[in-house]
């Protein structure tokens, strides 16, 4: 909550300054209402209602704004999904940031159910990534789960991610895993990257929780699949694209991870139209 | 520089939580130094090096970042463009967040100056607009300026835009244009949005600055300039694709805004290879 | 509105420290209700009525505030402008911050109006300077505009103003508009300061949107204002006096910028006579 | 310390936006050096010389500022008191804000001295009150003692003064300071508001330890001061000028409060000449 | 109150980050409503229930908190003293943290009253120390006023309490009292801390408003007292254990400070019983 | 990091207020230079190092901070095992602030440490609670750690620990662990507190990661230890005291989470010796 409020007064801050909009107030009556309907241009999975809803409110708190569908709906082209009243002022000032916000975030949750629905009929999931818009972690993450794909850990301080850096330091895998475990609250598991069979066979001796199948071919992720025999859950992970997510999900793998559906969602065309309370 | 750093600290603690990065702290000595390495994977602007300077320098104040190569310069695949020496620890803690900042504002960068370059030898100049990620705005107007490009104002603060909801609220241009030049100080220019030719002698007559031509069809546009005959400067605006762009400016205008150089612009692929200080 | 915020949050954390007001929390009674009148002392033009409710509002949100006149009234002396209703120690801890705000507010408002009916039936404006008190910005330039006079540019960011030691850096006039209005958007203006006619012939020839006629005689304003026929706007500035303002206007500047309407402003006398619900 | 930086920032703030300095930055090299004097208009009393310093060091920490003064020091019209080096832009920047913070308090300090001197070879000290400009407290008071006056409580927390409200809400003055001890902690003294010698004889049974002489004639003051016979310090407050100091001294009380010296003090002539480092 | 916000937020910040509740919001839905009963496990008295309540309302404003008694209440073990009704997340989540502020709050304003209630009769009273939970300052001395206890100053800031290593710095209490009365306020008294009759004769004479009698044995407190007559008040302090106090009240110092009520205050046994709302 | 200095700002803005340390000021000289040592007036593992070290740093840049011993060391009564050089008044300001937190962290790491030397042989270990004081967690549960204890979570995000009113709500524990493994990433595990042995085979049953003993008797928990069969992990959790602690280790479970090592451990009794740098 609190780095969402952070995030809104600095998009606020930004584009207000301290003189805040001088076109609206030189030109609208302070005690004008007005009225605004958020309109789909496009096909898309709504996310971020809460936000929006927030930026009207955080600009004057007589703005009522009431959504006709829930988060995580498909809404379809031309299909008005909101209202907001109030202060018509404060309507067009909180224009542009609240769709900056609704555009993005529908973006992200629409490209992850795109992603999730090329799974249905596996047991694989598709997973986010720490790919995410730097002072946007909790608004993605929430738009992945929007659009049913997966978020994997939240940030560096919530799960363990053994990857080759570690693994060198301190010498081998069995010896990483140990001292995360030793740091770490037994509430976490502990992920381990790895490249090829071997080192498929040292994180298992070391009792990893999840493997990260780093850049592997089809071939070597059924191959690891196989020789883990669910002693340990496995992640497919680097450089996959949506072409490519139906083969993988099909060699066994538990989840893939995609930092496309967040570093690289299309914002998606969301329109506001403003009109004055008699309009 | 404060906006950024409010966003430097949003990014850092939204990843790091309270508890940090638990992997690398339980298996990376304290005194380990390490060595990290840029290396472009596709050709690109670069924009955002001090930005990724003073992540790490956040992170520990022991660290040195240097780059090759200036903020704009053209930096091919495969070329290494910056290394940043200091504590291992914050090398691998600092890596996504550096890079996410790094590549979006490189993917803005890029997207600029390709825009920039389709209008050279002409006197049009692309100019961004308030479609920007919330909390980024200073960064993306930033890297805009590094691709070539140019800014549109900063916020609702710093420049009058007059749109229709304004003019209706008034009733006519004129009284608009009155109004928000009674308000606003005389370093401050007045920029008013036509739709058709009507409005164009309208807005000429209220003595507007620059007038947007919004959604014009490039004959309309030609037509609108023919008409100006310099009186006001001229912006091109509403849904312009970088195939229009050339089109659009031989018909005269003096800039062209393209929401799709920040809201659309892509992450290029960057990377950062790390090693221990002796490897 | 977020740097007033700051400002009065400043305020009330210097006089309450976390011990609060002692006395108040001493003698009065938790549950007893007041009622507070503001009276004014001597004639003055009310500024600041907004940040009085604000500073009742922050300390107790159940104190109601109401004024019987308009920002920017003229009150007369022995005039109550306005009634505060609410807890009694809320009353007795906010008066004198709420005073402190609202006299020197009133005071520069003042100012300004004494300032801008000398200059009536000329085209000529008063405008403030950034010789404001650090922390108040927003609320003096408000004030400003309360009492009649106009704003000058609200900070270095929202205008460009030229002066010498820019003008000497890059060698000339010419050069230094060419670079602001590269680096610029187009809804900025560009004002150069200039000390001669040599220097009023090159702003012209450079294209300054305004001239700064910095400390000019009366006679060296006329003659440019003559030169410059209406091909850039005029201030006039450089330590103005009340008692020179009417001729300055009638050399037919456009403007006068005056330091101190701001910095030397006279806090006015107001009172306000806090009595229990009884009393 | 906490008071002053949030000053400092907001000053800042309110004057760079997230644009910063346009015109500097358009026109200065980010490279050069320069050097800036401070110079004294008039006659003054400097204080604020800190501040000074800190306003250039968060600008950018490459500033070196020496002052060939200490605070306090008498400085004569045309001395030059303090030399800045650094980045020249930085000294363009920095140098309204400083100038603004340094010409304000350093009024106030030679209003102090000017105040404190009339009371020479007396035994009475001038104390100054809440009326200062908010946000400044911390600053104003530093100055009023750099002058040579005196401070009264830092604000409400650290000092019980009863005024006619609270002796009205207890029903008695001698309730008033009973309530007041019992509330607060044994090096807090109590000071009491009193208008007449019933109220005087009232106070000082109750035990009060300073009475404050509210608007109190020469005559009533002497008689007070007779009657209190030194069982209580006394305080002359409301209303004083300059012209009257003297004469209240003389009735033997022990302090003067004035609120003139902060809230009326006028800002001193200062100028700061910037120069490139070469120039 | 501003502390304290301060607190509260940094308290609900580590315990939720930025995910939240995880358990809570994945099981609980987000439309369900609960009722919470605060429950003293063991006799106490209560303190800190303005926290409580702030911290359910931070949640989530819908929570309504009542409590049946008053803030330091006689509260006995198995005795329901409150009611948070609300959603039933917010119950959930706010729980530990509740009980975290209100067990070791009633805990101190326990101990207090136990030490208070071991002088009854005597003309003495127990004052706190600076050894306070740090950020807890505001709370924590509350809270020993909530127990019948008194406080010392409550920083650095509004008492002056000179100590062996000031003494040595200016050669002689006489010295520094004289310095410490020239630079605070006329409503701030000054106590010394003296260790024998030649400090305690050093004192008096200097005028010292109060004297800390500093690990003295009975014997030696009751020659202070003796000595001293009144002149100034007294402070034993020093290592103070419940089993002395009675005695050393009975040496006629006015004061006993304690450490201990604070720093060593156990946290008291309260529960919370949250149900659902039709359980 | 950050949570540690909003703490410390917190700290040091709740003794100083705006006006400071009024005592030191007065008497010690600005370039006065001085010497501090820490002694353990008693056996203790001392914790907390690094923020003593910061706090004197935060009052000024100039204090060095050095420690002979390590984080974690046991220290003998009487020994020294710190030197802080730096400004005198800086070292008497911070000496209060540094010592509160010291003596706390260093009681809770000592805590500890017995906790863990009781279970010395047995494999299984001392978990801390979330009943740390509200805006210490980090800072003591590295204490924890410091004193060779473990962590639980670190708060509500990090972990999901289903207790009596998660089950309830949702009708079986099968239902709760499913909602909480769909909400929730794959690197967290999930814990189910169990009160008798239906329940401990439902939790085994849903798969629970962990199963915390609730309030069970010896008896109880090694049956339930037995009925486990290491499918789970065990945590012995419900007013445990140290006297039953190698019992309950004995019963075979894996931790036992104490609430007492952070909410009823000892401040620990530390001075600080400050000496001018001559003395």
């Amino acid at each position: 909550m609190n780095c969402i409020d952070r995030l809104i007064d600095l998009a606020l801050d930004e584009d207000l300054g301290s003189a805040g909009d001088i076109t609206t107030n030189a030109t609208i009556e302070a005690a004008a209402a007005g009225c605004a309907r958020f309109l789909a241009k496009e096909p898309l999975v709504v996310a971020g209602l809460d936000i929006a809803r927030r930026v009207f409110a955080r600009l004057d708190d007589r703005c009522r704004v009431n959504f006709m569908v829930e988060e995580g709906a498909l809404v379809a082209a031309g299909q008005e999904f909101g209202v907001v009243e109030g202060p018509y002022r404060a309507l067009l000032t909180g224009e542009r940031t609240a769709l900056n916000f609704l555009q993005r975030l529908s973006g992200i949750a629409t490209a992850s159910r795109q992603a999730a629905e090329l799974l249905a009929g596996t047991n694989c999931q598709i997973l986010d990534t720490r790919k995410t818009t730097p002072g946007w972690r909790v608004l993605e993450k929430a738009a992945v789960r929007t659009g049913g794909a997966h978020n994997h850990r939240f940030g560096l301080f919530d799960g363990v991610l053994i990857k080759d850096n570690h693994i060198e330091a301190v010498g081998s895998i069995a010896e990483a895993v140990r001292r995360a475990r030793q740091a770490t609250h037994h509430l976490i598991r502990v992920e381990v990257e790895v490249e090829d069979m071997a080192q498929v066979d040292e994180a298992l001796a070391a009792g990893a929780d999840v493997l990260m199948l780093d850049n592997m071919s089809l071939e070597q992720m059924r191959e690891a699949v196989a020789r883990i025999q669910g002693r340990a859950r496995t992640e497919a992970s680097g450089g996959i694209r949506h072409d490519r997510l139906r083969a993988i999900a099909e060699t066994g793998v538990d989840f893939i991870s995609m930092g496309a559906i967040t570093h690289s969602a299309r914002a998606v065309d969301i329109s506001l139209n403003v009109q004055p309370k008699d309009g």
